[in-house]
């Protein structure tokens, strides 16, 4: 047995199933390893932030790691934004990082650079090995960071000869930390918050947005009146009709800020006091106002679940919770399709368990509410603002729940960074219905420019946020990847073909023209 | 003015006339600036390897930096990989990273990262202003580090209150320093190296592979019969018929092992001692034979003509040198396309003066040679082995060198990496050529996988090396971003295709089809 096979075994033995690999030479081993251990699935990626969005996607709806199979500090380099997204979202990911043998660095060959340099600022947890016995043991630690609760990024440097020579023994399996209870001190202080009067909310972020969560948290709701709002960027929301309903934080900082100035107090589980997403010349950074009580229940590494049970049982709450959703859905508008018409048909045809992947940036500031009263849904954000992570986070999530229909939801100019994660479902085969909301520009830019400040922007400015010049062909690309596709610009013809695409058990996309930020 | 107009002044003072952008909402200042610049050019890439890599290829054709302008930690990480090539290529190149406003980033907003961090590992120099007037100053530094003979990568953190708050004064522009010459030294033991009898080798890179500097080494060979080698991925060979040919070293460590064991001597001018590529199980890291002596008459940061000039005078060569290319084309033989079929056609029809962007991986072996005897033109090589580089690189020499055809020739692996490069070419209609070398498959990676010692690899592993479930069809990619394309799989239809696309000034893209590894 040698090295890269004891670390492929105790991935295996502690349920690691899935590696999201883009691997190279100094790889070849573990996909010798890998190939030999019949309860690992090895999915291929032709870019890397598709193999570290997937394993983001995955550790979401499975709640264990993926491994991901990163070639060097530049393949890994390229994986980063979507590590960057899914540290954020407090997944758990394991990255193996290939690296030269170690004899071999000193000659500083062409590819060599400071892997644990390019790791830290992503990673959680960074472990290298030191032999071809210690890379199995250091797999099981990286399991095991990977899984603190909720989750967090690792990665594992893999020097080649530790791979590839004869190591003595296989490595334990990593050994598993349950979530940290809340303490008595804070649970107090949240019951005697929430027995004051006045005006109070329960913020929610993280696995507090799990359905068992929400049901606690709406027996609260019931026991004392007060608001349930949740982040604006959730890791995964489980929602729709029959489940808790969640008031969701404004993007803008100055809309939040005046969306909760009036409450007297906010008590947090699963997330900490918002700030602004951005800093502006002028506007605060710090949402809450300042006459309002912060009240941290549970930060984002306690049990979630069981701080709100306690919370709820402490209150003498009723058994039924409140704000449950009832069923709603709008009448579709005929006629010249929108963000908002594609929004009302996604809520009309959305299938029951779905999960959506929303990356529509602008767009999907008008798919969230309207989706609020559609078939029960997991809905998955970008945590970490940076973009490129819906399609990938789609790869990831179909391949953890292969028996559900997952939609992507996704701007045009987002979708390019990761556009090779159409191949992925393809050659997977996933069940993945992917809408790109096609209005040929970064209008998120457009607003922001002017909430920055700049006052008439020239057109050398203007023509950094555009998209038409040229107009990006999305049944092209999509069809250039071995994905079927139509394009849709009306609310009528869209109803088709979205009908059509989820009626299919495979892989489909529907470019959806909206109009550009100009009209 | 504030902090963002001043930088981009200074910027412009020194000589910096194109940016190459994929700015976010704390670059929006930056963007204004820019636009209020007339003498700086905004390139949209609509993902940051696109933009990191084409300031790469603008460095090696006009020996000054671009700017870059990037999005945080996470959109750094993006261009890391191209920064990592562009580094091993000794190009100048500034990068500009936008930051959260200084007080903004202890409250931890999503997108906050270790932007110095991510940096560090693919930058030879690292600054982050610390007011607004310093903004302007380190991007001086920025350029002077950038422009460190032959070039360097440079990273500016730009804090967004440093970009949009006023500053008292314009910074001075750069200053820029001249390469060191030789040491009297260096040149008197390889003049001594060089008189000795047995077999003599001068070994050349970066910018001893410029014609002028080639002309010189050309000089010397005639005076002392020695052997005139490069490196295997060259920053930019100036090369074809008249112009001073070399050997190239073989790819794999132990052929270029083999082909340099003969040599009493090795002097080393603008290159370094080679290594092999990659560590492989039982052959040698460091290429050189042991009685071979090695002399570096100049590393790297020196002089590389004033050296060779200096040499060849000192051994009073004759001025003309030996070693001239005659031209050379080979016969297209018709028929199924090949590798070799696409080199032979691409060696006829390159126009005079073109600039080729080589990231055609197990392809490129057979092109390389092939073209030798072409018309004149200019060779661009992986220089870092992280590939997507090639389009980008096309996109930068294009953007430098408008009056000059570029022709990329990539491999469909390498390609999947940048595809959004293509897109760039379109919006600014540069004239690139592109040619996809289509064998479905990561070939490199079947030869390795043997190499690494994976002896009876399984279908799983076989099919991480596989790109044809399914085929990707590059037409579609490429007109899907408008880039007309077309496709080939004879010698006679490659011709025609090609030389229909040369024909036209701007970009074209021809599809080639060769066989796959396994046939």
């Amino acid at each position: 047995m040698n090295g890269a096979e004891a670390l492929i075994q105790v991935l295996s033995d502690s349920g690691v199933e899935v590696c999201f690999a883009n691997p190279g030479t100094s790889e070849m081993h573990m996909v010798a390893a890998i190939d030999g251990q019949p309860k690992m699935r090895a999915v291929l990626g032709l870019f890397e932030g598709v193999v570290t969005g997937a394993a983001d996607g995955y550790g979401r709806m499975a709640d264990k790691p993926a491994a991901t199979l990163l070639h060097l500090g530049a393949g890994l380099g390229n994986g980063l934004a979507n590590l960057h997204n899914a540290r954020r979202a407090f997944s758990p990911v394991v990255n193996i990082v290939g690296d030269h043998a170690t004899y071999h660095l000193p000659f500083d060959a062409p590819l060599t650079s400071d892997i644990a340099g390019v790791a830290a600022p992503m990673s959680n947890w960074v472990g290298t090995s030191t032999s071809p016995d210690d890379l199995a043991k250091k797999g099981a630690l990286a399991i095991e960071a990977a899984m603190v609760y909720p989750g967090q990024v690792a990665t594992l440097i893999a020097p080649a000869n530790h791979a590839w020579d004869d190591c003595k023994k296989p490595a334990k399996p990593a050994k598993l930390s349950k979530p940290k209870p809340v303490t008595k001190a804070a649970l107090a202080k949240a019951v005697r918050a929430m027995n004051k009067s006045g005006k109070t909310a329960l913020f929610l972020g993280n696995r507090a947005l799990r359905e068992d969560a929400l049901v606690q948290a709406g027996r609260i709701a019931a026991a004392t009146g007060c608001r349930l709002l949740c982040e604006t960027f959730q890791t995964r929301l489980q929602r729709g009709a029959g489940r808790v309903a969640l008031e969701r934080l404004p993007y803008f900082g100055e809309m939040a800020a005046d969306y909760i100035k009036d409450f007297d107090r906010i008590i947090f589980v699963g997330a900490k006091p918002p700030v602004s997403f951005f800093a502006y010349p002028d506007k605060p950074s710090f949402i809450p106002a300042e006459h309002t009580e912060l009240v941290i229940l549970a930060d984002v590494h306690r049990d979630a679940e069981d701080a709100l049970t306690r919370l709820a049982n402490a209150l003498d709450a009723p058994k039924e919770p409140a704000n449950v959703q009832a069923p709603m859905l709008m009448p579709i508008e005929p006629g010249r399709l929108t963000a908002a018409g594609v929004g009302t048909v996604v809520a009309k045809l959305m299938p029951e368990n779905a999960i959506v992947s929303d990356e529509a940036a602008t767009a999907g500031l008008a798919l969230f509410p309207l989706t609020a009263g559609a078939a029960k849904h997991d809905w998955l954000n970008l945590t970490g603002g940076s973009i490129g992570q819906g399609l990938p986070v789609g790869v990831g999530a179909a391949i953890a729940c292969p028996d559900r229909k997952v939609m992507c939801l996704q701007a045009d100019g987002s979708a390019m960074y990761t556009v090779q994660a159409l191949w992925t479902m393809a050659r997977e085969n996933l069940d993945v219905t992917t809408v790109i909301l096609n209005n040929s520009s970064y209008a998120i830019l457009n607003i922001e420019l002017a909430r920055v400040g700049v006052s008439n922007p020239g057109p050398k400015a203007l023509s950094m946020l555009d998209l038409s010049n040229p107009t990006i062909d999305w049944v092209k690309l999509s069809e250039g990847q071995g994905v079927p596709a139509v394009r849709a610009d009306t609310a009528e013809d869209f109803h088709k073909a979205l009908k059509d695409a989820l009626a299919h058990k495979g892989p489909r996309l529907v470019e959806a023209i909206i109009p550009s930020p100009g009209g």
